[in-house]
């Protein structure tokens, strides 16, 4: 059966590429979602892609897709107060990679903790875009493994 | 005029029965539903059930169902972050008891703070499936009393 | 080209008016909305005014009309709670104005922190309905400034 | 061999139903002793009841019952300080659940940490005397299980 | 009998329209005093101004002032330190706004926290200038109410 | 009915005037407590005096004398630690001073929490044998008063 | 040479007497003063008083009566502030009794703590005007014991 | 004269040698006390054992026994809780040594604090059974210095 | 246009040389300010001393002479509790440094915080008179650079 | 001028495949920091590495290398104490991406804080040794851009 | 195959013997390694000894000799700081015992936290040099058990 | 016999003259200490400098040197992390000043505290160079008086 692998963006990142594009350049999110999936795909691995500024409609997405081998996930501002999304991972015990575009050690001090860190394989931090090509890599190398 | 009671389910307790039946036993939230309604319908006394993975749709669902006379409140990972539904039961100033599944106090220190303890009347923590038969018990002579 | 103003309220405060009247008074949301939407056309500013209890309504309506000029917001409770919210009128750079009815001063201690006051121009508390006029009074001086 | 359960009431509980009637109601304690051996008795469960003021007299009845298999355990003030009484419980390993009369989440800070939850099966709080009975109904049932 | 406010501004707000006057602009503290009295006449309230960098003189002032109707006050720099100032008002029982010209939140945590909010009607902070007028049609609309 | 008073001394108090006589001076409990209780004996007043090393003895006590009018209270090692004395004192709402020999605020930091200031009239600290009869002179008074 | 004792009350406590004299009776602080330094003349010890709202003014009091042998002082809400005043007091060497009105420990919780106590002799708190009578009892005994 | 050691075990240590001796083995504490005894024995010192749940029953025995010339102590539970058996110590002025079985520091955070260690000689941490032995050695040693 | 050089000194600093001489010297606050004053002086820089008890009246001191060109400031206490001096600086915008005679940092916790250092060019601390000295030639060769 | 990579390993890490290899792998760091030191080579970047259990060993190794231009860093524990390894990045002015091979996050509370973050690039934690390769790959791009 | 054991002391410790010889006696620290050396010998186990003020020669020194069986450690002031050699001992898997000569909890709160008693079987806190001593016969014991 | 000074220099400090001249200035670490050896030798002290930026490395070189008279001491970044540094000084008794060349106080909160400043005579801090001239001076002064 091939693996599927999901991409799940959070609250704001919708904005990508519209916005402050001398900071985070002008690729905008579908065209991020593509080069992603595009990646998998060279690979024979499906990739489900899903932005939403709602907290209930991310957990939504993930019960629905909770048969899934992999998810590459940046929680944006969620990242730092949402227990929810926290237990819909546990859940579905889904293995994954938090990403976050910009260093969040460089902000303000509540974005210094994450309620996904410590459940998460690993994370990659302020390395912007190439920080989701990175981790897909992981991905393929880890579904390789598995 | 028959006393109505509300049964509110909050984030990812739609996978009740359906992952993790070694832990919450195979019941699933729907049966769980219907077996509460049960006992209070026994009672001649109404029960409306609700879950949702929207903080938004259980402040919405809270309003919609205000003239209720109880809530039996299983606010998921809500418990730990959830000022605006704290709001919205205070807002409609609706007597309910909090229930937890599992015992919160063994998990993250996280867990162990409530937004809902100490405006509920009280909370019953750990005892599983039957965490909501005591407290529809406890509904049921309240509601007579009052 | 005319200026356009955001008055954007969070969760439960669409419950005004109708509950606790002898606190809030008998203004409900709507009408207030009136009201402050009037002062602004007075001056030929348009006003567009949104409620709604999810965070990620509020964000995507602030999205879609993020080529405003000017926000009065009243965050409800995810003041204390919303990095995501935060975060969407940062990625808009909109100048804001920060209003709760009550004095959150005057209640629990988790009410003094906001997500918003150090990006605000600056807050009005306490001062109940007021609190909104006076905010539109100095957006419309404010936007006639620049 | 019979299933012999422990009903236990740490300091101050010997005052239920002298004082403070309006709260607590007109039951004295060895009113609610008898009661709960009661529930006991019509599933061929033996009770044994015991109230102590005494940090030391509660471990040593503790120690004394040791080969018990399930404990009610109300540990008034003795909740917040004593780790001698959870050196007890764990020393002898009964399950047991934890009890509260009042909701000790509406009154002093320092009642809010449990030097028992973590290591219970779970917690019946604010639902006065009804708790002891909810979860003794819980231990019935538990009892038949094991 | 006519009513009365009082106007008291704390420590170095004399520098007012002397120095930074990019920032606060070129208004002294002593036009602004004329200013504000002046809204107050037009609604024949009679408007009693003040400054001091002394803890000790503007307690004195509160105290000879007492029998005042209503209180715009800027604490300054003694917001974050003054109880003896809080008592002072607590002890002459008299309403009143608090007032700050820039927005305290975006400055030194040290300044976040303020002896006087809690005891407030409420609050204007980051308006500038426009915070006393807001301030004084609040208390123009409390006194003709009360 | 005549007034009755209570003196009460916690751990290590029975030890005064045998040890450290250079500090406490050479006055034994059984002395102190018959000094004082010579004082209310002038005024009419009975006084029954009682110490115990043990939590639960001075619990024990408290009930038993519960239908006392004042008690004059040097709670000792538990000042720190007791919250079910807190909770006897609170249960039999019998109003106290607490008297400690010496100044608690010089010695370590776990000394300066009481779990009994809150809850008393008053407290004398620091100024020895002294501080029992200066609490039993406001005791008289107050009796005479109520 | 005569002893002489300061008698010393920090802010607001001028407005003694003249408001809440349902908590604190009629007696004005000229009364309590007098009635004081009655006491001590009675002792042929020489009873010096002052008042007054201002930091700075009190710390030059102490200096211009740094040749005394005694201070009862109610140092009011600078209790909580005042590192100057600590240091005034550290300056002159002088023995001191900190006396408190009403129960500090039953008010906010940034009334618990005190620049004073640990320097102290000893505190009388929550007593009422008492506090300085039995203040003045203890200064005389320790002068004469000196 | 012969000198006197003490060895005094606190709460639940009754229990040592008949639960969970994988663990402790199986030397009971009469074991254990007749072990060390017999220690000092040999070397002429008298040793004086006890063990109590009882905070207060360990107080009075301490007091009891106050002219020894040594202490070895496991507090158990109480090394955590007990500010009173701190002061009988500090009242009998015994020089003394605390021992645990277990590595206290492996365990919960709330027992890497003792109450006992800053005014102890010294600790033995950890070590088992071994850890009476070695601490009779240094106080025989200790004994002979002396 | 000669400079102008401040020297600055808080409370509690015009007893120097009249107590604790053995730690301090004998040299008393007039003769420190005719030393440092004659050092400017060969300089051919002008020198303005003054001390006070009153927050204010360094305030205002300071307000006077804001038009100068160095600070050499002991705030003394208030080091650690004026927000209201930091702002007055602040608000003149004067370069300084801050002297403290001894070592705060061997003293209370509550001295190792002051509310100057982070704006100060930097510190002299715990050198004693020297420390004065030392600051005023950096001041000098400060002023002959700018 | 060919562009320069450091590649600096922190303490412990010369274990690295010598032991734990099952989590690890087999292996060592003299392969990996060929194996990094390959990749750069294909791109004409050259590659210094270097290893020390010393942390002053470290710095004066990056001093020595101060003029190279990216830098890929593995701090081992200094990441969480060592504030003179952070100056000397600082000092030195290099661009660098901190890694981690274990997920940090999952472990003890000390080792949550890093050093290094808020002044790094960005992080790579969790992701074993294909952390040093991705970073490599992010720092080739990074020379390619610069 | 003999058993080895390691002797290993951090920095400072070797002014053992030179200085403070009131305190620690007069025995150096090759006295001292010679001594524990010639316990172990009895017993046919080989003892290396070793003394460094670097942090990085300590870890140098462990990894040589990680084919040991036991460790003897006293880390002296790395005790509270040194994360780096907490892992050295965590990668090199080898059982000991944390001693220190001085009783740490007499001293400055920060010397109350130590990065090695959570991983070590136990410790031997202020009991001087016999610590050494009372660890090598537990050792012995071990030893002989494994 | 003559005096001895050491001045010490900590990590990175090597780096002075070298990198960020503009705000350090061009002299180099060898230039400043011959210039602060010349100082002393005009008074005949003899002066020794060192620094390294090993922990270990300035921990044996302050051994070596521990029969001289003073210290000079700029810790560097140890100053935040060396418990062992602070305990060789401890060790061999020394009177040192602190001194930084940047205001501590301006940076990082981790940089706020100092494991020195307690220990040491006094501090200098951000005056750059001119800060171990200054030290220097006192230290001349230190040594005629002593």
């Amino acid at each position: 059966m091939p693996k599927k692998v999901l991409l799940l963006n959070g609250p704001n990142l919708n904005l990508l590429g519209t916005r402050e594009t001398s900071i985070y350049g002008t690729a905008t999110l579908p065209a991020i979602e593509q080069n992603i999936t595009e990646i998998f795909k060279q690979q024979q691995i499906e990739c489900a892609a899903f932005q939403s500024n709602s907290e209930g409609g991310l957990i939504d997405w993930l019960h629905t897709h909770r048969e899934s081998n992999f998810l590459l996930f940046n929680p944006g501002a969620y990242t730092h107060t949402s227990v929810a999304l926290r237990d819909a991972i546990l859940g579905i015990k889904i293995p994954f990679i938090e990403i976050h575009l910009s260093n969040v050690f460089k902000r303000e001090p509540f974005r210094h903790h994450s309620y996904f860190s410590d459940i998460a394989i690993g994370s990659v931090i302020g390395l912007g875009l190439y920080g989701y090509e990175a981790a897909a890599r992981y991905a393929i190398d880890y579904l390789q493994r598995s």
